[in-house]
């Protein structure tokens, strides 16, 4: 190129340079490194490389484009927009020739790393740079004179048109090849798929002709209850249908330790398990699929986040020593698979798999995607991460450090082992409010935005009933009892003598807080019992615990911000889960939620192949601290029985709200309780 | 290592060094490269490096080696002594350490590379170099504290105890992996196996503590007609049991042709044949193992060659590309496989599969394996190999070109097709001569050593009877009918006019040969038809008219020397070959027997990764000829109809052997034959 050759800008990127009349501007994008896609490899038939010319004068540039500094418009981009449909204004960049200074922009839809942006809460965006791509080739037909193979053909196609020096192919493609490229009339589109930066690509399908039905593939977050996956499109990023199925485990045991029980003591038991998930995940993939309108062999990748006893159930590998200390994981490293290795007979046999790593024995690869999602080691305050599910996972650090563990929650959370609980569904539950003075309760329900003290709340929630209580509300309703003092800090429901409500009711040895009698409408009567907010206690204690223990290991009292990650993290109001003392005491516009991080996580890793080495790279510098063998982590527990701790201060949250001081242990020293008087804690 | 240290001297190699006083023998080899196993990684415990030390003095070596110039026999010697047995003089390497100047020699059988001399024909040697072999290893034990996976302590544990410095897993030995550490306490023997001497090496197996059952492979040789397969100990070397059997696809075609006819004719044939032939391999693996006395477990590696229809049969590629021009294969380059990928159930799962690379649509990987085995392309004559069989592979070359070729001589070479024909199993005549006076034969048959006019034939053979002609004997029969004066220069059988004896008679329009009535014992009349006649001519023409077609493109009108490979190469005799002119002429002493050069080869490649990689290399330097398209083989083909053959010349067969001039034909030109006169071909 000379100084005489005209001169080409690219925008968004700024890249430019000079290139002799008549080249293409795909192949000046190209010697530019422009992140302009392409498919066809400039045979003008994928559309990929649209771009849109800028004529006039650009000083920022410091180009002035006049009208005819590209070729016309050619046959081939007007087959294309009599057939597609060319948006106004665009060109092929394959088509599109270089004749004087231009300024060419590049839409995001020709991007290749194209940023997505979540549709989550959380701002943050997901670059594509997809572990598989798709490659158009023209191949040699076969030559009795120079007797090679269809495949060996097939790599030289990909070394000559793509520059791709060496390649495998999966076995399964390999035995369908030669139908294909007949089927294509030596056309093909091949998908390449690599599994690191550097590692050599593999053919992990192939189609006749121009393949234009995209590529898709699944984010799986994995948990002990739930089965949620994400069917994204692999080429824009674009989540196309969401499903989610109930763990079918659940049948051998409904937390995890019970799960690897059940192996210990069934011989066999494990392949059971692992058969029930693998079974699961067929019938998702295929449903996902068929929501989404896509045929399953368009699904080639699967990235998978869980929890270790999943992971090991999800791999076939017997989780027992999960079960037992020092709880070491068969390999803690992420792994590459294919479908057929998993028996996911819904996926096309060499569709390929990714399992993050694992921290630890208790801290899994879910862990691991929350980190991924949410970057606490490139945060500059200190931020700790709360993962609420069965288990905890729970996440401390900054940019100098960075602290994980896992904390048995148990399913309390999640509405189960709770007298009136119940799954997030219409009907149920999800925010309360008590009146400390009438200590009425007005609440609201999923299916319907009303409160039920507002016009037209039971007429819209007829259909639905209100049916029981799911996680968000237990918690809300806890908190609440605390704040209109009908619940003492050490987790005693008063009386209706001791609290002046006939809502406190006598069940047993203990009393009971009613809700809503819904017998009248044949639906159930939902309280509040004792035992519910004992098992509230112990699942928050051990959060708390968790939390405190990092805290401890980073030497620090206080975080600076605390990020709820879960599905149900997102329908948590840290308000009350910080009168309950599930979390550190921080200013309350310091709670935020990341919604489904662990899910995000997946999608990332799903779409991004850079984001899979930093993972990998990451979860080596995590510290894993072991709350199972950790004295402290007893001390923390039992402290933080109480609603919402014996012993810390919760100066932040006592900004906000007065918990009233009451107690209704009648046993010990005989006071009546009541609200004895208000005052600010801290 | 000073001037003062001890000199070691390592014999056969001849490597030599100073170590420090203390240095156990096992390190000074290591450090010298000297080849001296070790599983256990000096132990004390897999007794793999034992050693020779040699006292006195070597003049030759310039060491004199005095008593005490090794350690005292240490407890862990004694203790292998008392349990296993020490050959006299034999010290473990690892236990041994260095005091003085002293000579080592390293027996064979402590050699990893040793050579493995083969009990074909052939002298020569295979060296081992298996690609896959055993560490034992200690590996750390599971710590809350630094919570690795189980596979990442283990690969660690090959990095400090073995400096193997990255490594993968096969999944299904992952899924495992955790029940055998703690089987072993810790302590393990993992399979190591590498697809090339600079792959990244995997574990496709692991066992509890050290393993001392040994590692076998597979060497199959998949032909049309029979599977052959020779279990070998990866260690030794050594055919620990060959076995093998009907190829079962027979009944969907005798030949390649209708094989891919029927592939062709009926959907899904050729899912019926992958899966008879992969059934079949199952079954011979199971037995093969059972003769061995050994379980199937222990087969870590098969090794295949086969021609390209039985490639794509066993990999489940529809054959159909290869039953027409272009004869395009699905790939020529070699195949690293797992059982899994093709269903071989009987092996595990991770067993690791070679196939050897195919050279063009109609020369095989058992082409290949002839190539590896028989080295024409370091031969400095110009050497023709044959591998006779339903289908004959031919190579020609010399250190300077290679060239290939297949030719469809069909199975009459095989005893098919022909009248009397049979498989080579007693009773069948596999030797014969005929008198050229009295036009009377005799015979030998499988099974008997003597000759049918010896004392106790018939008793010997009383048992097996006389049921038929085997491959070999067809031969002989039709060469010695013609020498007999029996049968003319165009294929035609005298009739008992003609000859003037009553063995030749009419059948039909057409005469035959009497070689035994058995029909008194109950037995066939076993004759030699003017049909049976008509197919050798067939055969040995397509045969002839292959090599010649290799030797115009050579440009040279003779050769130097011809090996006649496969089962069958070792039975012909050399001269009723050339008189049938089945191979081009050469002095009786240039043509050799290389046994079954594709099973060779197989061998090969299995004990000797280098070898994989040679043959690789090599197969893209040989000229590959196509006889289908080539119109010379026409030409060829009909010359070489004539026995020995319509023009050319064979004047070192004329030197010891005199063939009559007869012609029976009574059509054409009234002659009514018999013998005209003897006279010298050339």
């Amino acid at each position: 190129m000379s100084n005489q050759d005209p001169l080409v800008v690219f925008t968004p990127s700024g890249k430019r340079g000079r290139f002799p009349v008549g080249t293409p501007v795909l192949t000046a994008a190209r010697q530019l490194g422009v992140d302009l896609d392409s498919v066809c490899g400039g045979r003008g038939i994928c559309s990929k490389c649209q771009i849109t010319p800028g004529y006039g004068e650009f000083s920022k540039h410091g180009v002035t484009a006049r009208d005819g500094a590209l070729s016309d418009w050619n046959a081939l981009e007007a087959r294309y927009d009599e057939k597609r449909g060319l948006k106004q204004g665009r060109r092929l960049g394959c088509q599109a020739k270089v004749q004087g200074d231009i300024v060419i922009d590049v839409p995001p839809e020709s991007q290749v790393h194209r940023q997505v942006v979540r549709k989550a809460a959380s701002a943050r965006v997901i670059e594509m740079d997809p572990a598989t791509r798709l490659y158009y080739i023209v191949v040699d037909e076969p030559d009795m004179h120079t007797p090679t193979g269809d495949l060996e053909r097939v790599a030289r196609a990909l070394k000559d048109q793509w520059e791709i020096d060496k390649i495998t192919c999966e076995f399964p493609v390999l035995t369908q090849l030669q139908t294909t490229l007949r089927k294509g009339k030596w056309a093909i589109t091949v998908a390449l798929h690599k599994t690191s930066a550097t590692a050599t690509p593999s053919i992990i399908a192939a189609w006749p002709g121009l393949h234009e039905k995209g590529l898709y593939g699944l984010a799986i977050d994995l948990g002990s209850t739930t089965v949620a996956a994400h069917l994204t499109n692999l080429d824009t990023g674009e989540v196309v249908a969401s499903s989610g199925i109930m763990n079918p485990q659940i049948r051998f045991g409904e937390d995890l330790m019970s799960r690897v029980s059940y192996a210990m003591m069934n011989p066999g038991g494990d392949h059971e398990m692992t058969r029930a998930v693998r079974d699961a995940i067929n019938t998702l993939a295929e449903e996902i699929a068929k929501e989404a309108g896509i045929e399953t062999n368009l699904i080639l990748e699967t990235v998978f986040v869980c929890n270790p006893v999943m992971h090991h159930l999800l791999l076939g590998i017997d989780p027992v020593e999960l079960g037992q200390a020092p709880f070491a994981l068969a390999t803690s490293d992420h792994l590459n698979l294919t479908a057929r290795d998993l028996d996911l007979t819904t996926l096309p046999a060499s569709a390929q798999i990714y399992l993050l790593p694992c921290i630890a024995g208790h801290v899994g690869a879910d862990a691991a995607a929350v980190a991924l999602s949410e970057q606490p080691g490139k945060s500059d305050d200190l931020v700790l991460i709360v993962d609420v599910g069965t288990n905890a996972e729970i996440l401390l650090g900054n940019t100098s450090r960075v602290l994980a563990c896992s904390s048995p929650t148990g399913p309390a959370f999640e509405g189960a082992q709770i007298s009136s609980g119940q799954r997030a569904a219409p009907g149920a539950i999800e925010a309360i409010r008590i009146d400390p003075v009438t200590r009425e309760p007005r609440f609201r329900v999923i299916g319907c935005d009303k409160w039920s003290d507002e016009d037209g709340f039971w007429d819209e929630t007829a259909a639905s009933g209100i049916t029981g209580i799911c996680g968000s509300g237990i918690i809300e309703a806890v908190a609440e009892l605390r704040i209109a003092g009908l619940l003492d800090p050490s987790g005693l429901i008063g009386s209706a003598a001791q609290t002046g409500t006939d809502r406190c009711f006598a069940e047993g040895r203990t009393n009971a807080y009613l809700i809503h009698d819904a017998t009248a409408e044949g639906g159930p009567r939902i309280t509040v019992t004792q035992g519910d907010i004992r098992a509230i206690q112990l699942a928050k204690s051990a959060l708390y615990a968790g939390a405190r223990l990092l805290m401890d290991e980073m030497g620090v009292d206080v975080v600076d911000r605390v990020v709820l990650a879960g599905a149900f993290g997102a329908h948590i109001s840290a308000k009350h889960a910080m009168v309950l003392g599930m979390i550190p005491d921080v200013p309350l516009d310091k709670v935020s939620s990341a919604g489904n991080a662990a899910g995000t996580g997946a999608r990332i890793a799903l779409c991004n192949l850079a984001a899979r080495a930093e993972i990998e790279r990451t979860v080596r510098q995590i510290t894993k601290v072991e709350t199972a063998i950790e004295p402290r982590f007893q001390e923390h527990f039992v402290a933080a029985n109480a609603i919402p701790h014996a012993t810390d201060p919760f100066p932040e949250l006592g900004k906000v709200v007065t918990l009233p001081v009451v107690g209704f242990n009648t046993q010990g020293d005989g006071s009546d309780g009541g609200r004895v008087r208000r005052r600010k804690r801290g």
